[in-house]
């Protein structure tokens, strides 16, 4: 009655897990019925030639999970509950019924990936891994690496490393112009963490926001599975145009990157930052201000934030690493207006736990030793001179595309194309060449959207840029 | 009508940032009005003894920002939009209108942090830090850390670095009884973000949901904030009693721990966790298993998981890092029935974009290299002998508090006062002898609760553990 064993002694299984999972499987299945008595263990340790121990084992662990019962003198007996294994054979799958967030959450259109492995790609947001003092962050990291340091073994805090929060603030303030004490940094694994904690915060169900179209995508998709409307404005070579907001508009939230407007380019002046501050004081509205790349200008210096003129509190900043150290760190901050310090640390206790202690204790001594200031100077020199590059090449090669920004600024450029062009057969041909270029229509609200196209340098050499732009030049001229 | 600019020469801000700060700031304050002409760059320079150059980069940070503006031949002027600034004087500061979920996110009563340095503190959750081998680790992260790496210089995958992800479900498979494939592993930043995520998909206002009292505090919270409504049955020696869910109920999500029952201790055996698999499927309800700590058993080997009972896909696993590798890892990972993968790594997409891939491809290879095995075996000898050490010190000198589980396993104990004790005048007296005990109260639903205390013992040594228990005694005793 007892199933043939099949052991494998060279298996990475232990002998007496194998026996265990034979067994248990056997009486899950109702080979072996309740109350069957199980072989001694010397008998079947005889019969599959293991030690005995090792069959002591296996009943150990069937027993101690319940599946056998144990007599003392009697033996060992398969258990009587067992029965309720034997499953109705109709029962169907389990299919989630999702609440309305989750059916929103299945519809957002996600981001999508290219699989293609493309020999020049522009792909946008990546970082270029020979710039990225790679040897520093090894000793960094190093340094808390060891068993004298009690940090790691705990629970780190919340809102993020205390260290890193007193140098960003300090940087905050003295370089991008946003004057923030330690507390009101928080410090997320994202900036979209930031972005969906602040949603859950403050959006009920059709609640307006105002956002920018072109815009970022992922911000859309995570407003609107919390139910909220977007309000879009079309942006000109100066963001956000913040006169255009209707008279009637009952949003009390307001998405915008000023400093670089995404992904099209430009900067919100002085006057509309100004205006859109005006604005938010007298709806009682929010600003969130992403601040994704502001540290990356090229013919100048950064401009300041958007933050550092609001003076009642309705700012919300969020900066990132992702883009001046290297995307898979995943670390972002958000720097809080006052009212927010609470609500959005205890929100954020609640959805996780805080980011890892080690890569925030390195970060925050790339800060405070100056490390990143002198990487930040590196990466505008590396980073302005392939955009230079790229800019140049377009000029020359595909005169017909057009760059409606003059900021020499982030990782990526945005092309319009002439009206008759079909931006999705221009990726479709540059794919065809080896050449990843990126489809603006995912980032526009309005629909039919203008054809346009995304180029990401910050991950290709100045050579590959110039060989790229040639070989889309020649296909789109066929 | 300038006014006098302080410049500091030996201060890290560099010099034009100074004197570009101090011009905005008058302009903002209204000092210098609309049209005011700026003094010529030679002239200025001149008065506060600084190189031309100096004051010019100050102008162009103030024309690109949009505070001055520039007419060739006759000068810089302040820009006429910059009065907007002056701000109407009785502006309330912003006061945030939160969602329900917002209210109710500030209402939970989230992590209360032990902030007190004690000498001998049985926080629970975490590790010890000889144990982890940090050279080890150093190493398995140098690896990565080279300029011929470009991983780390594109974002990863939402879903978790596709290596790990195969080396979990290998490892689970064969060691925890969870057979799965890599697909239906999913990483995430702890165990929390998983339970959000899942609540987010799966609940809405007014559901039921079925948990263990005592309890996972944190995943109160979490329940509540969703809106629902949290029905708990009383734990006992075998974990959740399934034969007391109310006829009637109507939960279709239950949550609980059943290779180690939190924080009472105890596990659930296979007949009770047939009949909740049998209860799921009449109901067609979904079971959240959290096996937080399932490898940490040492009288024996760890008990398999009720993921691997499931049949139809209803059990969803939740394991994480933070117990056996270190907690400020801040790692942890889900596997996920067929019908939730895409609404899951969805979801997982919006609220942000995946965990640090470094992290991940050195934990990958800790498993694959056979360092977790190793290092579990290590953790099972050194925190089996800790909790052996903590229950005879508890026998000998607090015999009448009463330890409900016998099950050997976990970082921590869960004791039973006797009734007329006040838990908290016990955790107050701790305190005034330096040792740190925590309260049983917030992990009851019920109430009045039970009188009880929780000592993790995975943070102290044998002598520590002994010691802090004489002290808890002696002061008990007064």
């Amino acid at each position: 009655m007892l199933p043939t064993l099949h052991l494998q002694k060279d298996n990475a299984l232990p002998l007496y897990w194998q026996i265990y999972w034979q067994l248990r499987e056997a009486i899950l299945a109702g080979q072996l019925p309740a109350g069957t008595r199980l072989p001694a263990s010397r008998n079947l340790a005889k019969t599959v030639k293991v030690a005995r121990v090792t069959v002591t084992q296996a009943y150990e662990q069937l027993q101690a999970e319940g599946y056998v019962v144990s007599h003392v003198g009697a033996g060992t007996f398969v258990a009587d509950d067992v029965g309720l294994a034997k499953r109705e054979s109709n029962a169907a799958p389990f299919h989630p019924v999702l609440s309305t967030w989750g059916e929103r959450a299945l519809a957002a259109q996600g981001k999508t990936g290219q699989s293609t492995r493309l020999q020049i790609d522009f792909g946008f947001g990546r970082s270029f891994p020979h710039i990225f003092p790679y040897n520093i962050w090894r000793r960094l990291l190093a340094r808390y690496l060891s068993v004298d340091d009690v940090m790691l073994s705990r629970y780190g805090s919340t809102a993020g490393f205390m260290p890193l929060r007193q140098a960003l603030a300090d940087y905050l303030g003295r370089l991008r112009g946003v004057p923030c004490k330690p507390e009101q940094v928080v410090i997320v694994n994202g900036a979209q963490q930031a972005l969906d904690i602040l949603a859950r915060l403050l959006l009920s169900q059709e609640d307006e926001v105002l956002v920018e179209t072109p815009g970022y995508a992922a911000a859309f998709d995570l407003f609107r599975t919390h139910g909220a409307k977007l309000v879009s404005l079309p942006v000109d070579e100066e963001g956000f145009p913040v006169e255009r907001i209707p008279a009637n508009s009952r949003a009390r939230l307001v998405f915008v990157t000023p400093s670089n407007q995404f992904p099209s380019g430009g900067t919100m002046p002085l006057a509309r930052r100004l205006a859109l501050l005006q604005w938010a004081r007298q709806r009682d509205a929010l600003i969130i201000e992403d601040d994704y790349d502001g540290e990356l200008r090229y013919d100048g210096r950064p401009l300041t934030a958007l933050q550092g003129l609001d003076e009642d509190g309705r700012v919300v900043y969020l900066g990132t690493f992702s883009k001046v150290l290297f995307p898979a760190l995943r670390l972002s901050y958000v720097v809080l207006p006052p009212a927010l310090i609470t609500p959005f640390t205890q929100a954020k206790a609640l959805v996780d736990r805080g980011a890892p202690t080690l890569t925030q204790a390195a970060v925050s001594d790339f800060i405070t030793e100056r490390h990143f200031e002198r990487h930040l100077r590196h990466l505008r020199h590396s980073y302005g001179q392939r955009r230079q590059v790229l800019v140049e090449a377009v000029k020359r090669y595909l005169p017909d595309l057009v760059c409606r920004s003059n900021t020499a600024a982030g990782l990526h450029v945005m092309l319009y194309l002439p009206p008759h062009m079909d931006e999705a057969e221009v990726v479709r041909r540059a794919t065809a060449v080896g050449v990843g270029i990126y489809p603006g229509a995912p980032y526009h609200l309005e629909w039919p959207s203008p054809p346009s196209i995304l180029l990401g340098f910050s991950g290709l050499t100045e050579v590959e840029i110039e060989e790229g732009i040639q070989r889309l030049a020649t296909t789109l001229a066929k």
